[in-house]
Parts: structure tokens; sequence; C-alpha cells
């Protein structure tokens, strides 16, 4: 039976079997100390003889475990056999076992299989993992469903400029910008509330530290809401609960990026301010007008959050209508509707929507479109609508602002932009 | 604060508020009775006066709480105050309250914001909720680690003509087939265990009732194994676990539809047999000659291991070579793969894999292929990837057979197939 890395401790004195990959080895004298990676750490392995076989190649060792505090954990494993399960070739685009930023962000997404090695790069998709997990158990937890909704659209009803066509048989389909036609109708449908964490695409030409062209989006939509204010309120209550699990469980992953939570006893106190006001607060600190939340903008208020309220998180609502989509639910010339800004960067927007088949009517002039582009989305409202809204957290940014990471791209596994499409 | 209907009975005596659809009238003489529908049940309100609203409109109730054992739950709300929070045409396509078989496959997918008001259909996606909960929860107590792979392909990599093709900016990509190769980098890079639930996408010409165009794949992928029994013994502990947890907790979800799980006590004892055996088995029952397992082989051969091992669940092995794809491990002229086939139908597909830089390199040029059509797949394998395999389960599919229903589609919010791509 094969034992972990983390449990060899539990059989001192005795004959074990580990597996896993050679990630070091170190030549002193006669004695060679081979360091076998598996998926929970490393073990020490004294050996009395070289070891010939490349690094990263597939080992099982067998041999007995013995105390010694210098080794990894604690305990090493004094070598008796030695099998080899798969080989290494010689020539790695780059060693595993060293830092991340030494390797650069191209190389380490050129060579997916090997940088993944790195414990440092593996540990941001531990957090994100456990990410999901949270995020799903929060939902759950609260009566929500979870769903899997289609990604193929048949109608471009979310603007048709942003969107990755798809040649579906004898027809043209596109790929969904996100899951909010679909969200809704499961509101209206009488789920009430409902959650889906799936890919989402956008055919963005950006090319930033802050964009990618496919994104798992964790998305939430409940009824019988009255305003933008039961959704921020619903979101302290998840930051909380994610930051206070992270705290929990992932302190090894937090450590390996010398990264901290916001506390999570002050999620209930993350300030909401209004569009006009963060407007305001950011151009009287940059001493210039500002018109716009832009990024440089973001990380001003974030800034301001920190100082005045401990915390770099801050809810900005009612923005204006013309910067939101016709859906979101008007409030005077404002809406309903609200971002979330961590540590500097977007990671929700979210909001009431229309849920009145009368007032969308009235609305669709304004923003230059018809019911029939609309298509089906259209009937989800004539048949008794409840009051409802809902928000989005996307996964990489999530993980990203968590660890401190300076691009997205290092927190999705197989990246896309503009020029990415492989591996 | 509104009180959610499986709550109403902790209130008699006192004044609540309540939301929900109007699912249902009954007038009696001056009195009426108005079905409320929420997500967690119905409510009975007693009007002294007519309602005029239309069914399918959602209101606020406000009333005192009374038992009565006549009403849904044993208690019933006696109408103080009525407030109309959105309104439904009165064209609904069908009534909502009706057996789903008598709305008709294409009506209830037509209208899906309409049809899953039907508390039958609602339970398929309540359970489908919880089927990605215990898949994930099994996976994770196990040590694996989810993933959240791109489907958004460079290379062609599994076989050119079932893929569907993307306009990506200035090139061409194709949407994932499955995550194979992704989940075999993540092995391959220490990961060890792995597993993802995303959309998978299938180019099929087909128009049956057991395929649908896009689907959730649940994916599994695990290193160190020696075979494909390995997969078979988890997999077993998976539907055991699952099948546990429907019993525990959705016997509303088994109960609207007069469905059971299979006994989890048995599937310890699901068979395990090879191709050639179930071939020969369904020749025998069938009297005459079986050259495939098809979809008759695997409702006999279900009916087979029903009778014989007291559970419709049966593992066949050891496919021939030029059945499986190219990266399955062999085993003579046959494969260490397998299907699982539940109540007549495949709803796994599994097997060890090629783990062998060499191995790979020879096997290519038999299946017609060649090094460079692999692309980054191929440099998985060069640098120390331990044996491995994994198997995936279609979501759509295991809903479908554990609630008995008759087409794919019904268990797919919002399914795609040649026809159809709306709503």
């Amino acid at each position: 039976m094969r034992v972990l890395a983390k449990d060899i401790g539990q059989y001192e004195g005795k004959e074990i079997s580990v597996s896993g990959w050679i990630h070091r080895v170190r030549e002193l004298g006669q004695i060679s100390f081979l360091i076998l990676r598996d998926r929970t750490g490393l073990i020490q392995v004294v050996c009395d003889e070289k070891v010939s076989e490349t690094n990263e190649t597939v080992l099982t060792i067998i041999g007995e475990v013995q105390a010694n505090e210098k080794a990894p954990g604690g305990y090493e494993i004094h070598l008796k056999e030695k099998t080899v399960l798969a080989e290494a070739a010689s020539d790695l685009p780059f060693p595993v076992n060293q830092d991340p930023e030494k390797i650069g962000i191209e190389a380490i997404l050129d060579n997916r299989s090997i940088s993944l090695r790195n414990p440092k790069i593996k540990a941001i998709f531990t957090l994100q993992s456990d990410l999901i997990r949270y995020f799903g158990d929060f939902y759950r937890q609260n009566g929500f469903t979870e769903i899997k909704s289609s990604k193929l659209i048949g109608h471009g009803t979310e603007g048709g400029t942003n969107v990755f066509e798809v040649e579906y048989f004898d027809t043209k389909v596109f790929l969904a910008q996100s899951p909010q036609f679909y969200k809704q109708t499961m509101v209206s449908s009488g789920m009430e509330r409902v959650f889906e964490i799936s890919h989402a695409y956008r055919a963005e030409k950006h090319e930033t530290a802050r964009h990618i062209n496919e994104y798992v989006s964790m998305d939430v939509e409940m009824g019988f809401i009255e305003s933008e204010m039961d959704l921020i309120q619903i979101q302290k209550d998840l930051m909380k609960y994610m930051f206070t699990q992270i705290r929990k469980n992932n302190q090894a992953e937090l450590d390996a990026w010398g990264a901290t939570t916001p506390d999570p006893e002050l999620c209930d106190k993350i300030p909401v301010i209004s569009h006009d006001e963060a407007k305001k607060i950011v151009s009287e600190r940059l001493g210039k007008r500002v018109f716009d939340i832009n990024p440089e903008a973001e990380r001003e208020i974030c800034q301001w959050a920190m100082e005045e309220h401990g915390i770099d998180l801050v809810f900005i609502n009612e923005f204006p209508r013309k910067k939101r989509p016709f859906y979101t639910y008007p409030k005077g010339l404002k809406t309903m509707s609200y971002d979330l800004v961590f540590r500097g960067l977007e990671i929700t927007t979210g909001g009431r929507r229309i849920n009145q088949y009368r007032m969308l009517q009235e609305t669709l002039p304004k923003f230059g479109m018809t019911e029939e582009e609309l298509g089906d989305y259209i009937s989800i409202f004539k048949y008794g609508c409840p009051p409802h809204g809902g928000f989005a957290i996307g996964l990489e940014r999530l993980t990203q602002k968590i660890l401190g990471l300076s691009n997205v791209k290092e927190c999705s596994l197989f990246p896309r932009d503009r020029k990415r499409i492989t591996p």
C-alpha cells in the first residue's frame, strides 16, 4: 500500500512504499539524498548509492522510515528498493524547483504540465479548487440550487460585438457571455435561488493583465429581493464565509505566496458608496477630476477603504443607467446595481433586474432594442416573474487577488487570450 | 420577514408574510382557496372574496396561520392583505399544474420558464443539483482536486469530425469534446487526482433519445493505478455513496417520478465482465449473434445483471483496441478500459491511459497519427508521467436513469440538439 508524504511519520521503524517524482538530488560523499515529491509534500530518501535517474522521473521507493529532524516533516526513508514507473527526459524546459518569477509567465503558461509541478504554482490551483467548494457550500446552505445552463446561444441577446461565433451544423450560434438570461429564467420558473459555476466567453480584444477571453463565472440569482442592497448583504456574508474557510484550510497556499485574506470579521463593515461618491472621493485623492471608475480609480478607492474602514473591499452602487445593460432596474437616472472592488480590481458586477414585462417593453427602445431581438428572453417576464437580481464573481480574478498575483492569466490553468490557444 | 411554505407550521396563530406564485384557485361559495407555490412547497390561503388574479401571478400574502389537516402541510393562512408583485398574462402555453406527459417534450423544452414551474419537472433539476454535489463531495473526500480546464482547443487532437468549430479572432479553435488531455496533464503535473464538472461538446448528428450535443461531463483522472480495476473499484464506491445520499436526501424527487435507486449495499457486487463475455451472454439471451454492445445489448446485459446479481448496473471491461481511442492502455488485443451500463444505458466510459512516451510513439502509427498532430499533448509524457486513468459520467444520463425518464433531453435545462438552439 502506497503511503503519502504527509503520513510517513505514522510509520517510524516500519518498511513502507512511497511513490512520486524526483524533486531534487543532493550527493554527500557516498550517500545521496533523494527528495521525492507527491501530491501531499516532499519525502527525503537516503540512498547508499548515486542516483542515476534524472529529476522528475517517477519512482516507487520501498524503505524504512526513520526520524530525522532535518528532513521535511521530521522523517526520512532509508532506501531498500527502487522502481522506475516513468522516465523523464533530461531536457526540462526549466527546473521545476525554482521561484516562478524566475521562470516567467510565458514559459509557465507554455509548459503547464511542467510549471504546475512547482509547489508554489500548484498552490494557486489547490486554493482555486477550494474557492469553488466554498462558493457552492455557502449558497447551498442558503437554499440555492446549482444549475448548468447552455453555453451555446441561438440569439445574440447580450450584444453582438463581443461574442464568439460557433459553426453549429447548418447554422451559427454564439458562446455565452454569461448565464444571465438562464439564471433569470430559473428564478422566474420558481427555483427562486440558483447558482452556476461554469465557463463564460468574451471576445474582447483586450490584452491586459486583468482580462482573459474564457473564464469561470460564479453566478448567483435570487428572487424576492427589494433592491441591490439585499444582494450586497448576501455577498458580504459570502466573502466572510470564504475568508473564514480560507484561513481555516488554506494557510499553506497563502504562505506559499506570502498572502493573507482580509479580516473575515470586517466583512460586515465593507463600505457601500454610490458611484457619484466614489468618483468624488477618487477625484479628491488624485487631485484631478475622474469621470469613471477606471482601473486607476478602482485601485484608489480600495486604498481609501483600507484607510477609512480597515478592509480593502468596497461596494460601489447606483451606477448610471447608461453604464449598465438594459435589463438593470432603474432608480431615477441611476440603477439598483453595484460592483465589488477587491484590492484594486473589480471582481463582481451585480444588481436588481427589471422583472415587470411592461417596464421592460418601455425600456427597450431607450437602448435601441426590440422585443424580437430578445427572443425567448422576453417570455420569462410575461407569466409572473418576481423581483430578483444577482451577481457574478470571476473565479480567476478572485484567486489572483487573494494570493496577490500580478496577472489573472496565472490563475487560469489553460488561459485563452487573443494570441494564446494552446496548450 | 418572508416565511417559506415548509416553515409555516411554526407560526400557528401568528400573522406572517408569504410570497409565491398562484398555483391554483378553487372557489367554494363566498370563499376562495388560493394555493400559493414557493420554492419549498404549496400554501393554502383562505380568502373571503373571489380571486381576480390569473394563475402564476406572483403575490405577497399577509395573514394568520391556522391549523387545517386538509391543507398542504397541515396549515393554512387566512388572508388579511394581498400585494401583486408581478402580473401573469392569461395565455399560458399550457397549465403548469398537470402531468408532464400531457404537456409533451417539445412544449416542455420550448417553454422552459413555464414547464419548470411544474413541481414534477422541477424535481429533475433539484436532484441534478444534488448529484453534482455528491460527486464533488465524494472525490474531495478522496483527495481529488477540482479543476476547470479550457473548452477552446487549438488542436483537433481528439479526432476532427465530431467537433464544433469556433471563430476565434483571426483563427479557428474547437469546442472540447472532453477534458481528456487536460485532466491527464494535471495528473502528470503532480496533482495526481483531479475531477472536473463542466460542459462538453459533440458535433454528432444523432437524433435519438440518448444524445445531446452539449452535456455536462463529470470527469475523473487519477495517478498511480495499476489497471482499470482500480478505477472500477473507486466508481463502485462512488455509486454506493451517491445512491446512499439520494436515498437520504432526495426521497421527494424520487417519489415525484415513482423512482427508486439501486440498493447502495449491492454496489460492491456490481458484476465486472469482459466485452467478450458480455457479447456471449447477450447472444445467448437474444438467440442471435451479437457483434457489438449496441443499445439493444446494453439493455439486455442490464437485464442479465438484475437477474443474476440483483442490481441493474454492470461494468464491461477489456474492450478491443480498435473500439477505443489511441491513448487507451493495451492488454494484448484488448485494452484496460471499461463502460458502466446503468438500467440499459452506458453512463460511463473509462480506462487506464498510455503513460509511457515510447509506448505512445509506437502506438500512434497504428492509429494513423503522428506526434505533430498531438501538439502539446505529447509533452505530458516526456517528463515523468505516472500510470494513470480515469473516466467520465454524463450528468444528464445519470439523472435520466435514476428517475426513469425516457429522453435524456428532459434532463438538460436548455438542451442542444441538431435542431434545437433555443431557448
